[in-house]
């Protein structure tokens, strides 16, 4: 049976997201947007002290700040007043263990992406929510909460654009900080993202291609059933992934291509997809998010604005009335609004929130177009 | 002398913003961003039930839940845990008599705009506020808290465009909720923008025109001298203004055009400049706030970025990366932010949040204007 | 009775358009485009050396370049091979005289805008082609040759947006070179556009502001009834309009605002009108000229694109087909075809290129506008 | 030696683009443009008669229409007025056997896309051309006559965007008329470009996607060493290529993407390229061709505007003066234009209309992309 929630604001701890970090930060922001949790235990360094510093500093006690994840799992699951929730905002590969030690004692999850660092992980992972009757899992892929997004995955579903023949994603970016990357400078610019131990399987494909593989098959419907896929070195020195270009058969015989970059030159920075169907296509940018380009077969291209006259399902994820802008961070809090709402209700009600079934098959994408990189081949997700 | 904040979140009670409101949503979304603020007290309708009922629901104290402001102010003056900061979010008549009520109390004021309903009240206000030493007044023109408007600003400032020699401005929205107005559903559809008692000089300029006025003044740094003014009404039997052009003639003799609507038709909705200088102009839009577009006499035309790699300005009233949107709210809260910045210093700083003497000239620039349409002539902002 | 055009490419002259002439550039490309025309006389310059070296530069007979237009018209009305239609592209207040003389010849007038360089002018010529019945006359307000400015006129005439309420016009560019205009360079830089006997009534309207107005008139179907006119002088010493904004009240009571400036710095250049009635609203830009935005009342904001499947109109009127660009050159050349298609049939139909009627309004306008700025008051078109 | 072009006016024969043809519309506007040409002879179609009236209808003398273009070669060469230059614009398996004829009887060619059908006739082809020092050939890749896209071209070449290390380029347009193909209705829809005699070694890579190609190798400067393609057929039973995505190595090891589709739904249509290098990237669209967007390493991002103050280059390819639009057939005449330039010089320019060894180059692409599907391996272009 699914854990009570005891008050009014949700117990909140938070493992990552210390001083420097810049999830941390969207991750807080998020939880107080609609007054629903309360930050009250984190660990943010494995220094006492840091961590005693930064959690006082954004209003935790300190008793409650620690320096490893397991003490606070267990110190929090004995207190009446300990965490209902934990949100982890480490790097990847440590997703898996995290989660574990917080399910074992009965808190739900919050985690950000990717849902572990490879595949194995992955899997274990998987079983282990699902062991647990009594937890709760949300997935930070954080684009699929805009509402216009929202908007295009229910439209898609409605029918409106047909069976989909075709998919087009890509999420590119520039990390190198203006500077060519080489072997001396690469571990000031890049950090821990070369150390394939921490970032998992692909820096580029952990990091920002689950985000698009997420959001091409939340909107879609569709599951990837094979991939061709290129990946790039930086350079033969550095050993990071830094481009990804993959090609996809989805489960229904669509095919598509993914696209995903961290060395797109020029602050060139995007996330966008296209998706075509045999009724017409959709559209939508993250950079002008309050919008959709739907594409009927015939006749005039239609904006379908956020929050516009028929739009329920876009005003329902929203704060602002139409015509005034929401951006990145609305969208982030709306996977905090209804993850809290998920777990005051009793209620069977569709979710709309990522989990960990989402999770588990962008690690399968990931797998398999790693395999595929190296065989030069063809290869099935599974 | 300046009074004191007590202890890391500002004490804020809220006068206004009850069950229905959106500015009220709006508001205290923007107080919990930063995490500097804690809502402790308010007046959300004059029937005490409804108060504290809502008020409860937002998680306030039902005895800190008043049903007038004259109640709250006195009692929350003498708790040893009193606000400090009072958020006014009443319709615009209102806003003088509450806002003294509060300075009486040494209690700092956040008021949504217009400063007030007419100048009259304007002038009364303005002194009031000139004569305690002790407090400190934000009006919330949140559009002048976009990142890139602020950029824009300082880049007037520093003489990017020159001399500037023409503004263009103008606050387009439709309230009509896809109906044509007339005197039987007027009231429905409007409410209390038709009297106006409550909604001060004019509807349409006090409502959305006080923003675009203060908008270019804001970012050209110039003041209106005198203005030609044609405001129309909804209909002979209803008395709203519903649409306002006004020719502008500034004090540094550039001059301007303003156009506010609130019968744009179809969703046309939108806030925008334009400022031509002699070396230059600069364009900006609400529904794409993150972008400045800079035009220098000669040469490629420019797209600023929120954020981008030499915007200090913007970086600083930011929060998010740039490629990643922000929006309205985060705009909003960059004024309960600052101000709680410049609550907690005794520095002599550059702030950035609108004040006092925006809000009187914005009230003489409206007077100025009911004048003029009246007289049909060229009339003086005074 | 119309005089018949023999053979089957039309025999066409043309007065101005020299060496250094951009426009004369234009008419000529406009008048090959669909292969009607030959270009077979014309005055290139009142020197006749050079307007026979230039003549014969783009392949006319050196006895059919003239060096006045009187000439030209007396010897060309007696060739058995005489010219049919004469292209008029000198400055605005030559246009009269030159038209009137080639009227009484029988010779159908293709005339640049404006109509004529002022209301004098205009209501002697208007009432010189009223008088001859066997002449056409096509005014070259391009920007309404526009496929897609065609369909909003179409639009808006079957009532999709309702009864016009507000017309938004406004055409800005930077005649400067990117200097500051003063006494010593002005004539370099402004050439015969300083010169109020050659450019006509006002510098910025004459040129720029008559395709304002005329476009807000052509699409919104309505014309103005009166004015209130700011219209501002280079400088002090520098006697040139170079800005002007317009206050129109409309024959229906619709209210409107025109703005038109050759001194909008850093290539801001464009055309654009937003037309709003109480059915929902259309907008134009020349600089994306494929597209109509029309946003009705409710619903989703639709992007007609040029030539799409149910805009007839719009196909009508172009040769391209929809998704690749048309532009300028194209719309121009709307002109010059259909003056063929109506020199060339006896039929009772509807032509779209601007005529005299369209050329009187606009004349009547711009002097009303000249009396409005004087008067500083509303002042009659009339 | 290079045959002399003897008059003002080029003589121009048509094979192809009969009364039914939208490119032959093209091509003739195209010629008629800049007044270069004149069109004196054709084969409009196989039927004499039909030939005849077309081309009486488009002012050629019926004795030089044909019916077959072997006749029209060798009538057309003994004819002291015979044409000098030929157009070619018939589907692409046609154009090696057609082209060789008028090489044989030294006169020039300008070719339709794609160079011919498959690999086997372009090599033939390609050599022939070379074989005949007297005849110059271009090729109508238009797109890469747009002003912009030679500005692209030369600021790559310049190093402004740094050593080129990623190519995403895609031309997605829906030929389905709004239907789903299937075996019944396909021939009606798709006509020739189903038979793969005619239409030659791919549908959607030989008549869009060799644009495409093309395109990233002219501005890039690069030439594709190597393929991994996936092209996908209509259905089982209507056997067309509709839909080809193809990862592409380049010969300096940057990596690219191409996607190019003639079912992509809803009028979506559009050919963008965008090239990333090391020091920033570049970006065009089609469907707003008079801007290119560039992006350097740090800093804002520039909108360069066709034949802003410093674009040599693009002012060169231009007519109209920025801040008006320039379209699709302004961009296809400056082929015609710079081809007729070329033939009138012995001057040793050089010429940025596309050319044999550009088209061979493309039918290597395609012919490399034909085996890489087969074997679903990457592939050598060779």
């Amino acid at each position: 049976m699914m854990r009570l929630i005891k008050g009014k604001k949700i117990k909140l701890g938070i493992v990552g997201g210390g001083p420097k970090s810049w999830i941390g930060h969207v991750h807080r922001i998020s939880s107080r947007f609609d007054d629903e949790y309360e930050i009250v235990s984190g660990v943010f360094s494995r220094n006492s002290n840091i961590s005693k510093t930064f959690g006082k500093k954004i209003g935790i006690d300190k008793d409650r700040c620690y320096s490893n994840y397991q003490e606070m799992a267990d110190k929090e699951a004995i207190r009446f007043d300990g965490i209902e929730v934990v949100a982890i905002m480490t790097p990847p590969s440590s997703h898996q263990v995290i989660a574990e030690k917080f399910i074992d004692k009965n808190i739900h999850i919050i985690s950000d992406k990717p849902f572990t660092g490879d595949l194995l992980q992955a899997k274990k992972l998987f079983k282990k929510i699902k062991s647990n009757k009594n937890i709760k899992y949300a997935l930070t892929h954080n684009y699929s909460a805009y509402p216009m997004v929202r908007e295009a995955k229910v439209l898609v579903e409605k029918g409106k654009i047909g069976k989909v023949e075709y998919v087009n994603v890509e999420y590119v970016q520039d990390w190198t900080d203006g500077k060519i990357v080489n072997k001396k400078n690469a571990k000031k610019i890049l950090k821990w993202k070369i150390n394939k131990k921490i970032v998992g399987t692909s820096a580029v494909l952990n990091e920002i291609g689950s985000h698009a593989y997420h959001i091409a098959c939340y909107v879609s419907g569709l599951k990837g059933r094979n991939v061709f896929a290129d990946i790039k070195q930086v350079s033969k020195t550095v050993k990071m992934d830094n481009n990804a270009q993959v090609m996809i058969n989805f489960n229904n015989n669509a095919k598509g291509l993914l696209w995903t970059s961290v060395m797109a030159r020029g602050g060139v920075y995007g996330l966008r997809f296209r998706i075509f169907g045999t009724k017409g296509s959709i559209e939508w940018v993250q950079n002008d998010p309050g919008y959709l380009k739907f594409n009927p077969l015939k006749g005039a291209v239609k904006f379908l604005e956020r929050g516009f006259f028929n739009a329920e399902l876009s005003k329902k994820f929203s704060r602002i009335k139409f015509g005034h802008p929401e951006g990145y961070l609305d969208a982030f809090a709306n996977i905090y609004k209804e993850f809290a709402e998920s777990l005051r209700t009793k209620a069977k009600k569709r979710w709309f929130f990522p989990n960990e079934y989402e999770g588990l098959e962008t690690a399968k994408f990931i797998e398999a177009c790693r395999i595929s990189n190296k065989r030069k081949a063809w290869t099935k997700i599974k």
